[in-house]
Order: C-alpha cells, then sequence, then structure tokens
C-alpha cells in the first residue's frame, strides 16, 4: 500500500518541523513529492519549495490543486490550529449539510480531521500514512539518549501511559505529566508547550531533584494517517526548563523531529530520553 | 456515626467558604463546633472566631490541640495548597519513616491527605464526613437554577462524566470543561480557576452561541472524609467569563458554596447549573 501507483505524493503542510523532515525523508529515498502549503502555517523554508499555498480553509482550491495533480497518495502533516468554528462552517458548508456540520464542530480535533480525510477520499485521493511513508521518524523502542531513567521515573511513566489509554476513548490530549505517581497535568487542546508552563508552575518551585516525566503518544485509537504526536529539542528544552527528569514517548506512534539533535540534547541537559513499548499503538 | 459521644466536632479549616458555611449549619443544628484555622489559609471572620490557629505543617501542635478538645469527631474542610516537599517531609518526619515518607510525597493530593486522616485515626480521633454532617451542603439532583441545558450540552455534560469516571483512578483533577463533545481541559493541580481561564483562551474568541460545560464531581473512589470538590457563585462568574453555558456537578458528590447566591448568580448570567445523578458518588 506504500504509495504504489503512478502519481506523486502530496504532501499538504502545516507548521513545524515535521513536513520538512517528511520532504527530506522521501528525497533519500528518491522520490519528489508535491508539496502544498498551508499559509501561515508552513514554514518559510518550506514554503519557498513547495509547489502551491493554500489557505487552510480553501477547501475548494486544495481538492482543485490535488485534482491536478493526481497524486498516488496525499498525506497530512504538520500542526494546524483549528480554525474558528464560524470559518469551518463556511468552508465546509459546500460539502456537508447542516447536521453534518453541527456535528463537526462539536466534535474533537481528531473529529475534524477525520472529516478532511473522508472528504479527500470520497473525492478518490489515497491519504497515506507517515509511519508507511517514513518510518525512520517514529519513535524507537528504549532508552534513545545516554541517561536512563530512575525506577522511581519508570513507575511514573508506567502510570503515565496507563493515564493516556483511559483518556484515549475521549479524544483529548496526547501528552501528560507524572511525578512520581502524581498526575500533574493533562494536555488538552493547548499542547505540550502550555501544558509544560502549567507543570513548570506546579512542580517547579523548589524542587532540587527532577523526578517528574513527561509521556506523549498517540491514542490508542488513533487514526495513524492523522497528524502523529511529536517531539522535538525544543519539547526536550521545556521539559528541562519544567523541572522534569525526563521524557517517555510511544514508540512507533509518537514523531521525533531531528532526532539526532533532539537526543543531544537531552543528554546535555542530564534528561532521560523513552521509547515506550505499548501494545496498543500501532492498530 | 454522625457525631456521637460526648465531645465536640472539631473543625480543622483551610481556606475558602466551605469552613464557615459548615460552622454555621452545625450552629444551626444546635451543635458549636471547635475550630483550629489554618494560618494563611482560614479567612478573617473565620480565624476570629476559632478556638485556635495553627501552621498547617505543625502536626505536633495540631494532635496537641485536638488531645486537649477530646473531639467526637474530626472534620477536615477547606482548601489547604500543597506545601512544599521538603516542608512536609519534616513536618512528618517525626511520625512515618524514610520510605512512608517517600510514597507519600510521591503520591496525589488524596494520598497526602489520606496520610493526614490515617495519623489521625492513629491518635485514635475520629474522622468526620461533611456530607453527614451537614448534607444540605451538598448538590442536589436536578436542574438547581432557572435554566435548563440544551439537547447538546446534555450530551456534553454526559461525555464529561464518563472523562471523570475514567479519570478516577488517577487522582487527577475532579473537574473538566467539554464544549460539544469535545474535551476541551483538564484539570490539574492547578485547580477549577486556572482550569477556566485556559478554557476561556480555548473557546473564547469569536464564539457567538455558549455551548460548554464545565463538569465537576468527586472521585468515584473519593474518601467523603477527604475535602469534596466544592462550586461556589465565582465559579459561576468564572464558567460564564470563559464561554461556557453551564456547570454540572455531581449530586451528592460535590458542594454548592452559598447556595441561593450560587444558583441567582447562574440565573442572572443564563448559566444552566444541573446536579448530575451518578451512581457511583456515594461508596
Amino acid at each position: 500500500v506504500t504509495a504504489a501507483g503512478e502519481g506523486p505524493v502530496a504532501i499538504l503542510a502545516g507548521g513545524g518541523g515535521l513536513p520538512m523532515a517528511l520532504v527530506e525523508s522521501l528525497r533519500r529515498r528518491g522520490r519528489s513529492p508535491r508539496i502544498l502549503a498551508f499559509r501561515g502555517f508552513a514554514d518559510r523554508r518550506l514554503a519557498r519549495l513547495s509547489d502551491g499555498i493554500a489557505d487552510t480553509l480553501d477547501v475548494e482550491s486544495v481538492l482543485a490543486t490535488l485534482a491536478r495533480w493526481k497524486p498516488a497518495l496525499v498525506v497530512l502533516v504538520g500542526a494546524v490550529n483549528r480554525p474558528a468554528p464560524l470559518a469551518v462552517l463556511s468552508a465546509f458548508s459546500a460539502y456537508r449539510n447542516r447536521q453534518h456540520l453541527a456535528e463537526l464542530m462539536a466534535s474533537g480535533d481528531d473529529g475534524l480531521l477525520s472529516a478532511v480525510i473522508r472528504l479527500l477520499e470520497e473525492r478518490g485521493f489515497t491519504v497515506g500514512r507517515i509511519d508507511e511513508l517514513a518510518p525512520e521518524l517514529l519513535a524507537k523502542q528504549g532508552v534513545l539518549g545516554a541517561v536512563a531513567p530512575a525506577p522511581e521515573a519508570v513507575a511514573g511513566i508506567s502510570r503515565g501511559f496507563s493515564l493516556l489509554a483511559a483518556l484515549s476513548p475521549f479524544d483529548v490530549g496526547q501528552a501528560a505529566a507524572i511525578s512520581g505517581t502524581r498526575v500533574i497535568a493533562v494536555e488538552g487542546p493547548e499542547g505540550t508547550d502550555a501544558m509544560l508552563k502549567r507543570v513548570k508552575r506546579i512542580v517547579g518551585r523548589g524542587v532540587k531533584d527532577r523526578r517528574g516525566v513527561l509521556v506523549k503518544t498517540a491514542k490508542s485509537s488513533q487514526d495513524l494517517r492523522i497528524d502523529l504526536p511529536a517531539i522535538g529539542p525544543r519539547t526536550v528544552l521545556r521539559a528541562a526548563a519544567a523541572g522534569l527528569a525526563g521524557i517517555a514517548v510511544g514508540a512507533g506512534a509518537t514523531l521525533i523531529l531531528d532526532e539526532s539533535r533532539t537526543i543531544a540534547t537531552a543528554d546535555r541537559l542530564k534528561l532521560f530520553l523513552v521509547g515506550h513499548g505499548t501494545n496498543a499503538t500501532t492498530s
């Protein structure tokens, strides 16, 4: 299923470093993807490389571009903020009835992205998975850096993954922070960076020995064509600033942007970085 | 079991309006409780009425005072911030061994409060439950104000209570915010007010019709001798400011401070206020 067919891979590119990482990965494999960059989200370097620019909500123009490109696969990648409700309503109004639109707006982020994927499939496009196109971008299992987690942190990691599994049916955050066995924060739509600021306020004051852990993974029911959770060097910096001892991500269910720099940053700051094996990650 | 025995009810009073509400409730029943106010937490009016003032961490002085009063029942009531780890360690060091202390510090807030309750019981005190001493302070079931929730909000309430039930084993927040069926925030140790600020940032921008709901209830496994979650007039004000349509609390598992003013505030701001019946509340 991995990008068979004649056409190119079309990348619908949002923000962050992931779209560029995917482009580079595909090029290393001798494939040149077509890039449609989302205005205001895709970074400048990527936008310069792109074959087209579109507004996230200009569904019509996105579909028209894809129809011209006739891609073998379409991949959605990179962060796109949830747009304002009324904007979504008007963007989708040509494609969905009122009832469907209301459900769409009331659903979680995954609900919205699933709707986009369904729309693409209805138009005959095949939507690809980044873990199949560029498996090397996914977190591997085991201790990834030079620092191993203390036994106490291992208990925290296990508790964190149980918590995220319990939250899976609710389409809420894909990350949490645990200190000891105490849950310190659960990520909502505000994202990991904002959650880590909260963690800093809660554990930061006067903690001498860092003991907390950031856990992050895809929901167990996650459609892997939908943007996977990701960490990168910045996540490590923020976790360190929040007074955490390390980061555990779901192996095969989380992306690591700029892996070598992410690991080097963790090593330098003496944070552990662990790819946690779960049974429920690849569905 | 309701405060039999000869001695008075001893109230260990933290912050917020609840200790005063309990004092007034007991007085209406013709009982005059002894009040030990926690310095820096108990409000001024209550501190003036109190029979003693103690630092939350001065375990020795608290136990000595209680030993003098010989209360039939001790009740812990009102908010007390989680103290800094090192302070707890030194306060409890006379009563707990190192291993126990480490577990205590690593556990959630309930773990810490449970340890206090165990210590009191070891010293021969009976720890009472506010829902037995002053049942009228607990949320009743049904629509409590003038506004009824829309069908969409009812779905959100139901999703919110399912979410809180799923979180119960993790000793994390007792509140969440849902919009439609989308989970917008899960409360951590930062508390409901801070969570509602986050909600305001997430849903606040440009939402014309309020649709979200704040849900709040005790954990299904909660020891009801431990401070119950509470709402009051201020919660209603903050929920309104966050753009929510209403509040649903666990009937019999949440306290309503100053109920008449809380309901009046909700009515004035056109928020619904619902006591949600759950099976798992009274254990």
